[in-house]
């Protein structure tokens, strides 16, 4: 088992800590926050974790083996960084870094290193996501046309992060599991409000070129919940609704046939195709816990895990292009 | 009651034909479509309406005192223009024209004229809408911050225009008529699937200043149907469900309340306001048929319509503004 | 063209009337009500008709072939038996009539005369009822074991009959339909309220013997409106949701299975499937207007109805001993 | 702190134990089951927990004070008189016995003894329900009409006890709770499937007297989970869908309003009222942690429950009367 500490116990370290307690291929070896009050609250459930205040001690320790980095996005870069030069395998929670040159600094250390980084792109391991993956990989949708992504709700505002940054990772990684490449541009528009000045209501527009669109809107201030994943296609579509707990995903074999003669073009000759949907079974797994087994994997077999640091840069690439966009009024930035 | 005639049978015509032949103020004087067998099958359900194959005709017969425009969209201004030059008052299909300049004209004309000029801005006379804008004038939302409109759908591809000129005239005429204003400026993309070259897809962005922004995204692609309006503000919040068939609108008392001051702003102090969902009841009532009812008192009394032709004109203008900007790629476009 | 007439122009008579109107095997020649503004206001929409205020003139007019009869349902059986006496098909709104004695006679009188005696069980003409039907002719379910038929809404009272005679015919054709036999036994619960000596709650539990049953909930008082038919089987079920207008059939791939030996009965060994939800396409259609051609087409082959005198009085039947169970505090009545 | 042991770690157990670990009033002293390698499992989460294979060295250790009941339920008897008898008091799954006359007793004893016997009926701590008893104790819904529970899914076969046994108790305890008394009479429907020879589809219907009837279905093979409790009342009615998660329970200002006069009775004058629906706010909170704290606080202040022994003896007579009726193919058994 591998001796993991877990640094940062915010909102979401608490439950990195606990899979990584559960899951077979890691050892929750210790504990790590600067508030010692929260640090021994959380320690009292699992009595054989270490514990510490300081993260530079976790990281001299030559037993850690790995870290899971759950702190601040601004410190995301310092502690992995210090991590990956101890020797530590990283996982980091999204998004990987606050700017494309410390991510992609990363990126490289970890290379050189020889050393797993791995991103905390919880929605990769989610069975719907998975299922929507193997839906796209079989070609049996056609051409894809645009994905419409939404992620509404009353939010958490963060100390130190806009809307974007902290909602649309995980969108922005659903589309780069989904279609594996870079957007040629993208345009995005934010809003400041509530006294605030960071954006709280912001929309994305990704250019994947060959006519296919990605459309985000992520939103603090939604008085209703909106988890919505819709993908059209040429053949059939697929909705990802990550509220509705009995049929998440949806395959609608259902389009509009358009013939393409010059003829038929002009008389608009086209054909609306209504058939069945279908809401596939899958096997419910909490993604977490995938997540953090798949870590343990990729650090046994030294394989590339399959949220890497490369896809938390792509990410980060997008959000850093979506800021710059929303600085210059929606202007399009060239990826 | 109103001599009126309806010209132009195809997809929507027969349904104003049906509602000028039962709404008190008006009488079905005649029909008029250059398609005699169309003209002929709709006219059985009216034996005492005269029939006509050519617009001319209708047009000099001094017998009609208003005519309905219910034809494709790029023959609007023409006919309008010629009916209200023959002294008929005009009620037109939405988008008003085609243009800014012929929508412009016909406003004058009119004015000029002294005759009513209407454009069906059906969702302005839906109860639903009626009760948004109750509750904004009301001003218990407090300050709003976003509207996001969602109307998709597998769509009825047009001859002569793309999805934004087809079903964007519905958004934008709920927010004109709920703000009562021009954005200062626009952007939008579209995108061109399914070998047309006229958009099916597509996102505008309306800029209100003052923090407030408008979303729209309409879609012909769709395999699901979404017709939803959100308005987000800063006490309360309503959602407009035009799919839900009992419970259309909701008010939420949910939001956000952050304390303004420099010390408060540091440490984030949020406090999430969680109060109930109140779905009110409104009499049901045809759209289609308040809205010819509509028509005629505004000529019985010589008052502005509510969806005047300076409303359809604002429309218009966003229109052709996101059009621009489509082709620039999503440059915002000031209004 | 059968030329026919419809007597009764209440709440649905002018629903059958727009039908025969517009059916191509019908031709509407009279209409018939003893409120003669009614009848007058109806009529307008039909200038080719023909218009009395007295069923016995309709009736004596050798030009009528065909007679449909939506009125009150304790005229249904005078009605009917004087068509059929008269030589004329007969369409009668459901229930068949008010007792089990009338609806055998009418049965027999069309037998000896060799008329169609039709009842308007409409919802074996929709396309939801006729996919379930589909599916469960299929043997795609295994064996059945429960059909859950709820049928629930703030309710229009009626003057003669109560919520059972009212709502629960429709889905008792739904039943017959289904299976096409009698249940062995039923018990009934039914409730008054409201001032009323009427039932305005009511609670079926009919046994088919061989482990099925079918249970229906119908009720005028509920606020909330439901139209659930739930069929649950061994190997796969079917929920027919009436109101949802964009998937009404969906077909579970669910079920459990016990192993049956006896050690594994000890054990309860139980394995649970979980599979794919699919909800299939079918055919919009007018179930109205469906059941007007088939009563239209049935005339003119001299077939027997799937929704046939014999039908009829099997739901009469059940109707009757429902009610005899209910005026026994639920007493099980053997049919 | 009260030393509280729970014996039965089985399905429902852990989470008991997990409550009294964290209830700030109850010490999880110790850990009892037969199955050595279960206990061992879970008594890894709790460090400071005893363990014990055999209930009868709980009971005899005098520094129990309390004893959490979680066993199979024709067990819950013998250890529950055991423990009272070594004066411990007692919390015991639902339902409290399988029998009405130990069910009897073991009130009559905890009332000998002095100590606190609760029956886990979970849903009268949830805060939905809790909300419905206020709305019905407010007296705003008018007079009650009926109350129709529904609980159907693909569900947990269990060894020794039919659907009714295990489902209802549910909706009795809700029942019972908003309503504080027995209902007249029952008739109850059971039916067996699946090679079993316990019922797995159940319908119960209560007769409250004055028109005030309930019914509830349970049903372990519904592909579909249903959980819905529908008050029907006079002025509003109430809906409580355990399964919303954002709008659980709506009341509705919608009814139907008779004249009650003669005249008014012979024209049936009915005003349907359709009003507000109102879905209220209010603090969510786990039940689980309620009901310890409940038990714990009626322990410190020796204080009858709100599930005491008595209410867990009058479910245990209804789901008593239930099964002879069943037996008796829905003959009304009077309570």
């Amino acid at each position: 088992m591998i001796r993991t500490s877990v640094i940062g116990l915010g909102y979401w370290g608490p439950n990195l800590a606990r899979n990584v307690h559960t899951c077979p291929g890691t050892f929750l070896y210790s504990l790590c926050d600067r508030d010692e009050e929260r640090l021994a609250a959380i320690a009292t459930n699992y009595p054989a974790a270490k514990t510490d205040s300081d993260a530079a001690t976790v990281l001299a320790d030559p037993d850690v083996e790995a870290v899971v980095v759950a702190t601040p996005v601004h410190t995301h870069y310092k502690l992995a960084k210090a991590a990956l030069e101890a020797g530590k395998h990283v996982l980091v929670e999204k998004p990987l870094t606050d700017s494309v040159e410390t991510a992609n600094e990363l990126v490289e250390l970890a290379e050189t290193k020889g050393l797993i980084l791995m991103v905390d792109h919880i929605f990769v391991f989610s069975p719907p996501v998975r299922k929507m993956k193997e839906v796209v990989e079989s070609g049996e949708l056609g051409d894809l046309f645009f994905i419409d992504s939404i992620r509404i709700n009353l939010g958490l505002f963060q100390h130190d992060i806009n809307v974007v940054w902290d909602l649309a990772p995980h969108d922005l990684s659903i589309v780069d599991y989904l279609l594996g490449r870079l957007p040629r541009s993208i345009s995005a528009f934010g809003s400041v409000h509530a006294g605030q000045d960071i954006e709280d209501v912001a929309y994305l527009n990704l250019d994947f070129g060959e006519g296919l669109i990605a459309n985000i809107h992520v939103n603090w201030l939604s008085p209703v919940k909106v988890r919505h994943v819709l993908i059209g296609a040429s053949k059939k579509s697929v909705l990802y609704n990550d509220l509705d707990g009995s049929e998440p995903v949806k395959i609608y074999d259902r389009g509009i046939h358009v013939d393409g003669s010059r003829e038929a073009r002009h008389g608009l000759m086209i054909d609306y195709r209504s058939g069945d949907v279908v809401s596939p079974h899958f096997q419910r797994a909490e993604p977490l816990q995938q997540m953090v087994r798949h870590f343990a994997e990729c650090i046994e077999h030294d394989r590339k895990p399959l949220t890497s640091g490369e896809a938390g840069l792509r990410v980060v690439r997008i959000l850093d292009a979506a800021q710059r966009s929303i600085k210059a009024q929606g202007g399009r930035i060239t990826l």
